[in-house]
């Protein structure tokens, strides 16, 4: 409770300092409400006045607000507005933004659509609406101590469905049958589910960074990228590219192996990089730095022209946030910035090797918070 | 194939109708770029110029564009742009749009966020981006055979999961297992995964029309209330209230009946204003009138304050999607619209009773394309 008080203060800074003649705000992003509430559910809006902070929502949800939120409607400052089922919810908030006696509003430029805001404009003609930027977004960046634990306690729960997947696949799995045991796993894990649609690439199938599955079974792989995470609220995203875990000896799985390149080779030049990146990491560094940290050493062993995505990006509630870390980023790293570091090689017709961590910015440094090993020795 | 060549004929005739002095559009929501292409991934868009079509994507995607939609960059007329690591999709389409000789170019407001807008002005200031409404959702509105039948699919897949489920959930199974179990199955009869978070409310807390599920189990439930559906790139949508499966004898599920209201008359008042919508529906009625239609059968019965959200809305390449069929809503039905009916009464501290069945809209009707039994006999 202490840290969702302290940023709708963070918040109400803005409206303090006057910026463009702010007298209220209205948060319409769904993580955005909910980093301000602790409100999970969606189709809800959060208002920012210079006395009030009010939680616009519809019927559906007046119980999961009382357990999650229970302040609002009850603490001074603190309101709940609940719409009738005929009324849409920006009916609502403009009801509750005259009432509170605004003028000058400040909206979320990346979150409101276009149409949205121009329906806003034709409901209250009388209110300014003046778009703004990363009004929430740019203190998520910095995740306070509640924060990382929530993000290390979903990394904790997809490392542990890892290891029931290497422990349960078998060879007649198709991609399709590992992605789905998989995502089983991450949710008897605790999670409410996977992250986001997981990817497991067989054999020559890694050469997909963003693989669909197949009924390509695992028998015919010498090689397998998993690409994963979980949601519990908070998101975590790891890859890692293994030997195919089920086959018993080299021989069988080296029939295979695609020839053009060396498994071992590739595959310790993306850790070398992801260490290099990881080097680079420091409160003040550059993103685009970390970037081409990584993308120098796969240059000098000749594989850069295969690493075809950017190298990181922010995760939280929302799995891609900012940061980004990538060759045209202008962020700059602070301390408490949550990233992932995904260095990549993809080679058609042979496969590709990906190894993805999440990493807490530090002050002269960074720490590891996925603790899978990240060496081919294991697992598999 | 024949049908996305006529998806995009049907879009070209704005910029031949010559409105707002468009000679391009400019399309950004993945499920209106998938339409149109074929193409199943995100972060790609799709350019419309007199003389062309352009899917504008990064090298992430090249070998799924070619599986999926291989006539771009190959067939006259359609041209594939697959962007560098090092800049963003925007960029890569003003790149487009310019050497297309393009002036003024029609964007989507309800899917282009506020900053993107702005950013694309900034990025090409030589060029006109006209906000339109719906460019390729009205066209989406009304599903062409192969959507109907794609439709039909996940509607069969999440019946066949909904099979499995009543037929191995067991006294000690709480929310989060039978919803994790539920969305096991789903993805086991051949659905990528669930359309949305699956909603699994046991006895009482059927009163949250979106309850999260919880550690509750069904031993404690008299009923139980199962919202779910199955994504196979289109989706479906179905709500079952059952008495809880698992108990053997009346006696025993009475139990945990909360008293107040009989859920028999509540749960056939609910079916019998399902069937009042039902009836009211063919090519030419207005949503709204479906609508009050339900809500008149509830309240004969008293019940209608308890049914405190819309009646149904259209789905497809999305979960919702136009048109909606409640209170406040303008739309009026067309032949071949598939719309979800699913009137529900939410009676706090006893529990609550939702039907929600899929039906595609007639000339003179509509048909039921559910095939689950409706009524309190089956399953369970």
């Amino acid at each position: 409770m202490k840290f969702l008080a302290q940023r709708r203060q963070i918040l109400g800074q803005t409206l303090k300092n006057g910026k463009d003649g702010l007298d209220a705000l209205l948060i319409t992003g769904v993580p955005n409400v909910t980093y301000l509430t602790g409100f999970t559910g969606d189709s809800s809006y959060f208002v920012a006045t210079s006395t009030n902070a009010v939680l616009v929502s519809d019927p559906r949800f007046e119980v999961q607000i009382q357990d999650e939120c229970p302040a609002f409607g009850k603490e001074p400052g603190l309101d709940l507005h609940i719409r009738p089922h005929n009324k849409t919810t920006l009916e609502a908030t403009i009801e509750v933004l005259t009432q509170a006696g605004a003028t000058t509003v400040g909206v979320e430029a990346n979150r409101l659509t276009v149409a949205e805001l121009e329906g806003l404009r034709e409901l209250a003609p009388k209110l300014t609406f003046v778009p703004q930027t990363n009004l929430v977004e740019s203190q998520r960046t910095v995740k306070d101590p509640s924060e990382v634990e929530h993000i290390r306690t979903a990394i904790r729960v997809a490392e542990r469905a890892f290891k029931m997947f290497v422990a349960t696949v078998r060879e007649a799995d198709t991609e399709k049958d590992m992605v789905d045991a998989l995502d089983g796993y991450i949710r008897r894990a605790g999670a409410n589910g996977a992250a986001f649609p997981l990817i497991v690439a067989a054999g020559e199938r890694g050469a997909l960074p963003h693989a669909p599955p197949t009924r390509k079974p695992l028998a015919e792989a010498s090689k397998l990228l998993v690409d994963w995470g979980a949601d519990l609220l908070y998101k975590s995203d790891i890859t890692r590219t293994i030997r195919n875990p089920y086959v018993v000896t080299p021989t069988a799985r080296n029939k295979f192996e695609r020839v053009g390149f060396d498994f071992e080779r590739v595959y310790k030049t993306v850790l070398k990089a992801q260490n290099a990146a990881m080097d680079e990491i420091r409160s003040g560094a550059r993103a685009k730095d970390v970037d081409a940290a990584a993308r120098k050493v796969l240059a000098e062993a000749d594989l850069e022209k295969y690493f075809t995505h950017g190298l990181g990006h922010g995760i939280g509630l929302e799995i891609h946030e900012a940061p980004r870390v990538r060759a045209n980023s202008e962020d700059v790293l602070e301390a408490g910035m949550v990233i992932t570091i995904e260095p990549g090689v993809y080679i058609p017709g042979w496969g590709g090797v990906r190894i993805e961590d999440d990493i807490l910015v530090t002050r002269d440094g960074c720490t590891l918070l996925t603790t899978l090993p990240r060496d081919l020795s294991a697992p598999g």
